[in-house]
């Protein structure tokens, strides 16, 4: 059973490992400074499929059967999945998981999903759900960017302050008995926050205050303080909203700056590929979880991390009315092996 | 902890209760058979907003609201909300929770989503999440049908098929430590199942393989019959769902008819309404659940029933692609007291 040290701020009594974790990505992101800790990186930006959706699906799909695999395992011996991304209806996982035949759980989160899946699949493994679950999420910049923004075809400018969606996947599998793999320790589920953004180009902003909430409320809940973690990590603030965050947590008197790191930031050569404020998506976080700090923890590179996705919970439509972009992130500690 | 009976199947070993649980409806639902079982029915379909979207996020709201305080208690006591809804980024769940501040996870189910809420917000809690966890879900006819079907003043001809989308919620407040109240005591986590259905009009034929799959595993996963609950209901199978649904698990052994409701079919008179094969949405199981069936748990007169909410994971734009509809349902066992 969970210990609740405070509303939303878990710490698991059982031991739940990621026994398997796999990150697949596209060449723009292959291409970046990361480009080599992926798992896979396809130079076919349409994956083999026909359209950008049945694309960012098989893309997930491969990610997932590679986590699997990795972890030594297969679809019907697992026994839970959840999955989310940003496409409307989550068609990008239900259309993945559709020859699985695994007792499945849809999310939506935008973002912040790769936590959210964790954070839930880690807590029903913990209350005896099953041996394995397996935790997955994808964004895909074609199927994204003329769903949020505009036709791929209109070749709008973009303004400064906008990021680049990742195509990317990320996917783990946690499973109750392996050992030696890394340990999901602890849970913060996150508040809908909403400083009244309203620029769909400005996703950091928009998430930043979601993301300072969940660590203040995180390190007040568990009374430890950043010094006492080897990495503290976001999914996609980008360059605006991780200067945010660390302002905001500065005011509450966190100091995280030397162990912060932001995905969408570790994911692009800004100068050089174009991509302004960094990268952003659900497989922004995902990939970089899966493919680069995952295995960091696993060598004891990394003895104790927070991975927290940040998912900007955004609707064109909600937009149009003159609605603000409320925010939300999620947080798992991780830490090495046993201790 | 709970009980792995089959992958999937969990049997809770601590009780949890539904403390408190409203429905609100628009003026058709009120209209129907079952319009005196909600707490409210509000005759302006706007719900007093500008917008459809704004409309359905209040009507939610208000429902949450209204199943708090029937539970007494307030959003600072509850410690996890779980909500989702039809609307593209489940919007009238996040916009409808944002003034709330309580630890928030969104779902992704389409019409399975209060008995996705209500079975992770069950486990979350047996696992020590918390004290209170509240489900809730909505759906609005007017935001659904224009954004799955066609724009409402472009008057489309409806197939007998079709089913009305009902603008109705549903909200419950989960307690750990509350009695004398329905409790949850199983839950079956849905598989996705797809036959082929490619009918955007047809969502009842879509969903019942998933329906029927689900409640088969229950039976042989809990090795009972239908013989031993006083009530079987789905969420919005509607009349060619729910015949589909007797016909499949009937062919697996199991007679559930004489025990069978669906809240689709209850809604409405179809032939007074003009509702064709019934209702639909999330909000229509959501709201008889705890509109009409949770008060007959709550006094005794249903002792033990099943809950299967079943959802049509329909995306316009992969149909549009050629795609088929997968289904989901996930179903909850409540019983009542401590039985």
């Amino acid at each position: 059973m969970a210990q609740a040290l405070a509303r939303g701020v878990l710490r698991l009594e059982r031991p739940v490992y990621a026994a398997g974790y796999a990150a697949v990505a596209g060449k723009k992101e292959g291409q970046g400074p990361m480009g080599k800790c992926f798992d896979r990186v396809e130079e076919d930006s349409h994956f083999g499929q026909e359209t950008w959706e049945q694309a960012e699906s098989r893309m997930q799909q491969e990610t997932i059967y590679l986590a699997m695999q990795k972890a030594g395992t297969k679809p019907e011996d697992t026994d839970l999945i959840l999955a989310g991304d940003l496409i409307n209806q989550c068609t990008s996982s239900t259309y993945s998981l559709r020859p699985f035949g695994i007792p499945f759980l849809g999310l939506f989160g935008a973002c912040s999903t790769m936590a959210e899946g964790l954070a839930i699949g880690s807590l029903l493994l913990e209350n005896g759900a099953g041996r394995r679950a397996a935790a997955a999420t994808s964004s895909h910049f074609s199927t994204a960017e003329r769903q949020f923004r505009y036709p791929l075809s209109y070749g709008g400018q973009r303004p400064p302050s906008a990021q680049w969606t990742c195509t990317a996947s990320g996917a783990v599998v946690l499973d109750r008995e392996t050992t030696d793999a890394p340990r999901i320790r602890g849970v913060c589920i996150g508040k809908i926050t909403d400083l009244g953004v309203c620029d769909a180009n400005n996703m950091g902003a928009a998430m930043a205050p979601a993301a300072a909430d969940t660590l203040t409320r995180w390190f007040q809940g568990t009374g430890t303080t950043p010094a006492e973690y080897d990495a503290i990590v976001t999914g996609d603030l980008g360059e605006i909203g991780g200067k945010l965050l660390l302002d905001l947590v500065m005011k509450q008197g966190y100091e995280i700056h030397p162990k912060y790191h932001d995905c969408g930031v570790l994911m692009f050569d800004g100068d050089r590929q174009d991509t302004h404020a960094g990268g952003s998506g659900c497989g922004c976080g995902g990939s970089l979880l899966c493919g680069h700090f995952l295995p960091r923890v696993k060598s004891g590179e990394i003895r104790r991390m927070l991975f927290m996705a940040t998912g900007a919970l955004m609707s064109p439509m909600l937009i149009q009315q003159g609605e603000s972009i409320p925010g939300i992130a999620h947080l798992i500690e991780i830490v090495c092996g046993e201790e």
